[in-house]
């Protein structure tokens, strides 16, 4: 039925918003509110949820996953006006509505809705440093006659532990208290006990009435579709005790022709001292609330605190400013890929309309991944980051799968021993040193496994995670893969048929020989991004160390790793070629043949080039390229996790997305500018605006993953928002198909752009530098460095990246002097330049 | 809104019935099907859900708790007839029925609904030996014009793991398989990997169309209480592959006036050995599928199927059948208290409909308290029950707290170290075997921990069980109560400050010395029925040493344990006093003064008389007796959980259920009918039928907990169902207020009767005999004993209940013959008796 429409909405870059015409989106189109520690999932009818922190044991509101019907629950607004009622942001009620419309932009959204002569506007936010979002709520008369109206609004406390919250009932029904202060609805289910946190909805206006029993609200056996209160029009001042405390808000709004009144309702969160907790005994201190609904008690004060969020988000997004001839390529990488950078990395992997939230913290390799499009942003966060997961890191050089964001501690029930994790370190400190010139980092003492008693530099901690992969390698000589790699699904070393039993946790590895081709490709990438490190900062003896052991993984691969047409993925536990051509099923796997050709193996003797003809022939799809072919059409516990999927679904064939960049990546550093553009295109939302119903998911955002070719419906896009696919797409166009990459010492430029996009311009902030550059692109095929890769620049000797960039075809002119090479050096040039870039034959 | 109505059913008790008239009861009314490890719960308007074995693990059907609209979800018949469509069991629909009518049975539930001269009906069970729910569905045209009506099956399928279904959707989106054969829907999710069962749903009749996708049957953003496909009239054939796979039936019937058609829809559950499970690759051999529908493909079979389960609680249920003057004790004790028995005996505190099914497996205290109101019924099921749960004892004796069903093994995560479970097995072993005579149980060899190198003798068991409390005495020579005692709250070890952490698992302990006066008194009553039990088995030796620690216990609860006016309930672990005077809240607990006097401990001095008194004075209210007063207005830490609840509510002064019996017992020990019976008629819910607003919880059976006068709702009742209340008001009602009671050497007649209670017949099997029994009451006071409690009848010394009953006011007559003592032995009087007891002056 919804597949007869294709398009729900349009893109609005002048306010870096995107604009959603229908609230029947295919699946809920969320937004994020907040980027402190407190964090809202909105959808595009205000559905969602509020969290301070942790999703899971600190969730302010009520939600219900995989709801019937989809996504219902969240901050809603019931307008009365006489016979008719209606959802301001167009749902759960049904009314049909004169008008609707949702914007999501950065870091609120508005919704409006027209019925019968009144229009209604909400925004939502969370203003910035504030546990508290923020409604502005106007409501218009815009007919000939008068409106009584009355307007109710809901939400629906969650009682802090949302696990229990969803599975305890037996104390839950019992637990749930509030307090009601005139216009202020307190939840403070536990306060009384071990809590010391509140939270609060206030609306800056008398109250009509008020309800906190959802039963009193909705009435018996109603939904959220048909509360009896808004079908009778009167609250019934409720006082909840146990079971369901939710909070709504009666106004009642008289309107004359042509009038308009706005409120400013706050939802907000306060943590008091143990000794400050009591007003009086039985009555909570209420201070803190009212001094946080002091600062938004007027539409005026809102409104500035929404100004200031804009302000802060010009800010960011004008670091980084690209002007190609492409507009879906602009709208990606200007707005949305970067906005949603953000949000992954605050949430990892955590809270999403498909992750609920109680299930996973923050991920190791995933927040480490998450850095590499987020670091130009905001590098003092990634610092803070950075060194949070490298004090989980183990003695041996090792790491926890996930920690904790409350604790920040390893998370030793997730599972572990995934080898690749550790080096995932090096990338984002690389990354963060390239961007920052903070060296600074690396001297920094953190502990091992969070215990204060054993720590080390940060420097110490990467040397570590290199020597953990050089300390656990198989009998190939390359990498032993642990549990699986990069993503938990090729369980090599777990052999489950228990459906009841994890793929990460159970421990069933008899032998551990399995090895990794993808790890052995990262290693070689990150070892040798070490060993530069190592050069810059003094270490040349263990540099040379390092290069010995990457060279001799280098010749590992290139012994063991080749099948013939395209790199091994792995060896099982039995010492069986996994991702071969002697193979049934899974004969080639994309993940190998990215992280060697991104390390530069097989550059010189074909096979990069040859694995990547693999790729192209055996998994490009029109949405992207899958995971592995053929598919596994059974279970085989010697693979686990990736064989238990149906054909062409997450891991078993599907488009997992994640791994995507890696291919534009590897095709850019070959100079292959319209393989790498086009498989951006399949996989980039912004181009894939006439398929929304086909795809589902948010237009504007990243997948996890896209149904593949032995799928029932391919193309089909599942779990978004919450992927490492966005900084690794964000990381591929920007350092690769454009190639403004930082380094060490400078700004490199090393664009791989077809032919058609003559003209580019990038505006980048770079430590505080502003460059303004212009891309002219004088050849047919504007790829710099082609198939000159011996000629390296080597006056820059810190640039890692494999294969070498030669200068030969690129002429780069700042501030009218032609540079030599194509490194901008920052000691040069920091402060403001302009900079043209003229790509030659 | 809903409580102006006080009622909304009534008993029907020659049907063993309950009637429920409103679709809208003030909490979702529930019934069980299933009795075998296939089980239901479906509440009075079909909703609700299926499992096997295991609720977490085995889940078939999706159900939502705490769902707006509350209990949204089950079993669902859409009628739709011309404009008018309706839900045949009066929800989710909200169509106003000119009739509905659910009947709760034993093991069945049945729905009528009528509109516009259709009237639909359906039975649900599940049938004896089978793993699915049957439905007997019927359709009749009682008006004058033809009918064109379609019917719609709907059910939602749980992915296996309830908890996974829950939260894992990154996963679990993409997982769902069906496969569509004729009538029958299978739901195959995860077959071709780890599991070797599927699930489907099956009509005997062709169809008109079907559907397997939820968002096509439902469309986009609907609810189930307004389908699409119903509006439409028309399904979609939708083939589920990922997402949310449904089973959805379209029947076309059209009915002639007065005409009416009959359908059997049959939902099951297949497991296949691992070489069977595929007919051909990709399809799931379907023959045991098969062969379980063709047992119930007919209107005839499956009346066949219900008139065996008929018969079936029949039996049961005739196995101890009483009469008195009080048809609420009548209708709790002949049917619906034993039913609950059933249930609780059945699923310990797993699933219900306050219980999740994902939190909780058998606990080992509760297990072995559910089975001694359960043994009479099916002797042999608690045979089994009883070594298992020794089979979970560790060789020091203690108990895992709680043990999977799937597995059977003790689960160390959900914590442990409840001084009180071990001797819980005393309980029940003693219990079983006077029951039946059985003494074999007690030489089976039974593993310690599931080890099964590490066997004794189930008597060992007992006996380390009985040392384990020897071995964990106190400063004051009484027993340390661990975590906490006979419920998880009052937790003296662990000074928790942490709301996320669980009181049951986290380790704060640092000192050991907090005592438990209720496991003193539980020492003392099981410890003395151990010694007992030694003597009937020739270990008197070990008999003498047991009561010499009981001995001593006793001295040590009159010399420490005694506050002045009750007894103290514990020593916390700082030596303080718990349950005293001297406190300022929680001065008098419940607990220890039912536990001391049922063990017999201040008979002799005139405390256990003062205890019951204070009880009285102290805790009883309108709604039954609290377990403390006053109530904890603030958290201690060094309480724990008990402190954490809102005053009234639950363990905090709310009245738990569960220990009421307790005071019920000891007061027919002390000879106080009136009072007795004046607690049971608060508790048991027969009773209550004018307060069915009030309660919310099912009319016709025990919830754990009613809220206590402190409360905001005194009087309201949560967590219904799986409560060891049940077990225990009928272990009081038939053993201590009727007095009949089993015994190592026969049936012992010990009645504790109201002076108005004049004619009473009992109608008993007792291993295999047959005791129809009538009590006559000829005192105004008709407690026998009285106050001769030194008047021991010494010829019956297996008594082992304190104090000692006299016989001297009792006579009993047995087929015409004067009987000594009140003891009826086996071993004279098996077959079939007639007796009549007189009780006199």
């Amino acid at each position: 039925m919804i597949d007869s429409k294709t398009k729900f909405g349009h893109f609005d870059n002048d306010n870096y918003e995107y604009v959603i015409t229908d609230p029947f989106t295919p699946s809920p189109w969320i937004n994020y509110l907040g980027n402190d520690g407190f964090h809202g999932l909105i959808s595009n009818t205000a559905g969602g949820y509020t969290f301070f922190r942790d999703p899971k044991f600190r969730r302010l509101t009520r939600y219900r996953y995989n709801n019937v019907p989809v996504d219902t629950g969240g901050r809603y607004f019931y307008i009365s006006d006489g016979d008719d009622a209606w959802s301001l942001a167009g749902r759960p009620m049904d009314t049909v509505l004169d008008k609707y419309e949702c914007r999501h932009g950065m870091g609120y959204s508005r919704f409006l809705s027209r019925k019968n002569d009144v229009e209604a506007k909400a925004t939502c936010f969370v203003p910035l440093n504030t546990t508290a979002e923020v409604y502005m709520v106007s409501l218009e008369n815009t007919g000939a006659k008068s409106k009584q109206l009355s307007m109710f609004s809901f939400l629906e406390w969650c009682l802090w532990n949302a696990e229990d919250d969803a599975t305890n009932f037996q104390r839950n029904l019992s637990t749930g208290e509030v307090e009601i202060s005139e216009s202020t609805l307190f939840h403070k289910t536990e306060f009384r006990e071990r809590r010391n946190h509140y939270a609060f909805y206030h609306v800056n206006h008398e109250l009509s009435g008020f309800d906190t029993c959802r039963d009193s609200f909705l009435g018996p056996y109603r939904g959220m579709h048909n509360p009896l209160v808004v079908e009778t029009g009167k609250s019934n001042n409720s006082h909840a005790h146990g079971f369901s405390p939710i909070a709504s808000h009666h106004l009642k709004v008289d309107l004359a022709p042509g009038e308009k009144t706005s409120f400013v309702f706050v939802m907000g969160y306060c943590e008091l001292a143990n000794d400050e907790k009591w007003a009086r005994p039985g009555v909570i201190n209420k201070k803190p609330a009212e001094a946080l609904i002091h600062r938004f008690d007027t539409t005026e004060k809102a409104q500035a605190a929404l100004d200031d969020l804009h302000r802060y988000w010009q800010d960011l997004l004008g670091k980084c400013v690209v002007k190609t001839p492409d507009s879906a390529f602009d709208t990606s990488i200007n707005i949305w890929n970067q906005y949603q950078n953000m949000v992954t990395f605050n949430l990892s992997r955590s809270a999403s309309f498909y992750e609920s939230g109680i299930g996973r913290g923050m991920g190791f390799r995933d927040s480490n991944q998450d850095t590499i499009g987020f670091t130009h942003m905001v590098p003092n966060k990634v610092r803070e980051r950075i060194l949070d997961l490298s004090a989980t890191q183990k003695p041996d050089g090792s790491a926890f799968h996930q920690y904790q964001p409350l604790t920040k501690k390893g998370n030793a029930n997730i599972g572990g021993n995934f080898n690749d994790d550790p080096m995932w370190l090096v990338l984002s400190t690389c990354n963060y040193i390239k961007e920052t010139g903070d060296y600074a980092i690396l001297d920094e003492l953190v502990p091992f496994n969070n215990d204060e008693t054993d720590s080390g530099t940060h420097f110490e901690h990467l040397h570590r995670a290199f020597n953990h992969v050089v300390n656990n390698l198989g009998p190939h000589g390359l990498p032993l893969i642990g549990r699986a790699d990069w993503n938990d699904c090729l369980n090599l070393n777990c052999f489950s048929t228990d459906p009841n039993e994890s793929f990460q946790t159970t421990q069933r590895g008899a032998s551990d020989i399995a090895e990794s081709l993808m790890i052995a490709g990262q290693f070689v990438l990150y070892g040798e991004e070490f060993a530069v490190l190592c050069d810059k900062t003094g270490h040349s003896e263990l540099a040379l160390t390092c290069r010995a052991h990457t060279d001799k993984m280098r010749e590992a691969i290139n012994t063991h790793g080749w099948d013939g047409e395209w790199f091994l993925r792995a060896y099982d536990a039995r010492g069986n070629k996994v991702g071969s051509n002697d193979n049934q099923e899974g004969k080639i796997f994309i993940e190998s043949q990215g992280f060697c050709v991104m390390a530069g193996v097989g550059t010189d003797n074909g096979r990069a080039k040859k694995a990547m003809d693999s790729v192209a022939e055996h998994l490009v799809t029109d949405y992207g390229i899958m995971l592995q072919q053929p598919a596994f059409s059974g279970y085989d516990k010697y693979l686990g996790e990736i064989s238990s999927y149906p054909p062409g679904y997450k891991e078993n064939a599907g488009i997992f997305c994640h791994n995507n960049p890696w291919i534009i990546i590897s095709e850019a550093m070959l100079h292959n500018p319209d393989r790498s553009l086009a498989y951006f295109s399949k996989l980039c939302p912004t181009y894939l605006q006439d398929k929304q119903a086909l795809r589902r998911s948010e237009p504007y955002v990243y997948s996890q993953m896209v149904a593949g070719a032995d799928s029932a419906v391919p193309g089909q896009a599942k779990n978004s928002w919450l992927t490492g696919t966005a900084s690794w797409s964000y990381y591929a166009a920007v350092q690769y198909i454009l190639g403004i990459r930082p380094d060490y010492d400078g700004l490199r430029i090393s664009p791989c752009v077809p032919a058609e996009w003559q003209e580019i311009n990038v505006k980048r902030t770079f430590r505080g530098a502003r460059y303004d550059i212009d891309i002219v692109n004088d050849v047919s095929d504007a790829s710099v460095g082609d198939d000159h890769t011996g000629e390296c620049n080597t006056s820059n000797t810190s640039d890692s990246t494999k294969p070498c960039v030669t200068a030969s075809r690129i002429s780069i002119v700042v501030d009218g002097n032609a540079l030599i090479g194509n490194l901008i050096p920052f000691a040069e040039f920091s402060g403001d330049h302009k900079v043209v870039v003229t790509l030659t034959k």
